[in-house]
């Protein structure tokens, strides 16, 4: 998608439970969302272990990359935890307790060892600045353009608002429906694209309560070129003796 | 996770439509389970734009590195349906057109720009093999290690199964629940994982129907070492003064 002002972004997803299977993740549409209405697009994901070596190198790579890197995971009081100390490694910088977290912590009295664990959770790379976050959970915090949140969809979503973002251009998306398959227009529809560079038509053939059809989404930071294509589809779908159908969005 | 036969597979999620939010990925969870269950480990997964550049770098990026590779999306007959070029790209062979698929597909009469557009899921790369699918979807194929398989899940999970893989050692997991914060039992898990390297426990805070609490997730080739470890796990959380409770598997 051609765009005068894109601002791009990564996810990455750390946590052996998503790769396992045993969790599904939710984190990334909720980010692609949220980031979307705010002119940032979320260009690629990458769901790795909990690999000191395998984060540190992702977050290398995304954050020379992309203009915004998001991390989801890791970020807790266990042995599996070690997103915080992969960042630090990362941005080569020490990893240091954070007096405010650290205060917040020592505040809930704890048997040592407890206490000693709840500690983990103080230390944020040298530099970083924290993600408010209401939930009382595990603290996320910001370096440089690399921003560090929890795996819990509840806590994330409440870390994410948080955090500004200097977005570009939004993306606006309008959808209409085909009630035929996929392959029924797509020659024009092909034809349409290539004329059109500047929006982002997308096929996606859907079958619900018995009815075959296709959901065709266009998607670009000029409204009037988004509905001006989506007009054209209405046309190519009524060409077929069909009548277009309207999506909720 | 030490393991002594870990077979490793990659999964690349294709499409601009997981990356905007816009669907909610529900292949991988369903991949990485089922490849789970036959002894082969998802270490990676991406999401990666409808992007020619991009797939056939990220697919010899991952049939270079891992075991197997997995992709969803991208085989439909309309403008963004780039897969499978970007397959015949990547191992630097033609596309071709699979005598079988288009017979199938010339045995269903249509318009000739309908037919044309359905023709452009005979083209698989040259030397591929075709994955069974009982769906009549569009056809899936496997090209040495890399299996393309449709993004749609009905789809996708009619076409798994039909791919052989040689697998490892399969990965027992079991759980445990405990119904306190990580922190009570971290510091002593910490040190149960320095001394069992050859499994793998995982913590994952849960908050269910206002009870909070932790399940800890123990996995390794071992049935035996995952067995032990939990019962050492009880036996922590025992020592908290509590009953470990059970996880429905």
């Amino acid at each position: 998608m051609d765009s005068p002002n894109v601002v791009s972004a990564c996810v990455l997803i750390i946590g052996n439970e998503i790769l396992s299977g045993r969790t599904q993740d939710l984190n990334l549409q909720y980010i692609a969302q949220t980031l979307g209405e705010q002119g940032v697009t979320v260009q690629e994901a990458r769901v790795i272990p909990d690999d000191h070596d395998v984060i540190v190198d992702a977050v290398n790579y995304a954050r020379a990359s992309y203009d915004y890197v998001l991390t989801t995971g890791g970020i807790g009081p266990t042995h599996d935890d070690i997103t915080a100390e992969c960042i630090a490694k990362a941005f080569g910088v020490p990893l240091v307790n954070d007096p405010e977290i650290e205060q917040r912590i020592r505040a809930r009295e704890a048997p040592p060892d407890v206490m000693k664990s709840r500690l983990l959770m103080a230390r944020v790379p040298e530099g970083a600045s924290l993600i408010e976050n209401s939930t009382g959970g595990p603290q996320g915090f910001s370096m440089a353009n690399v921003h560090v949140m929890a795996g819990i969809p509840a806590v994330l979503q409440a870390m994410l608002p948080n955090i500004e973002f200097s977005g570009g251009d939004t993306v606006k998306s309008r959808s209409v429906r085909a009630f035929m398959g996929e392959s029924e227009i797509a020659t024009q529809l092909g034809e349409l694209q290539a004329r059109m560079p500047s929006v982002d038509i997308g096929s996606y053939p859907f079958h619900r309560e018995g009815i075959y059809g296709t959901t065709l989404v266009v998607r670009g930071t000029q409204l009037q070129e988004v509905e001006s294509t989506v007009e054209e589809i209405r046309g190519l779908i009524r060409s077929r003796g069909s009548e277009p159908g309207e999506v909720d969005e």
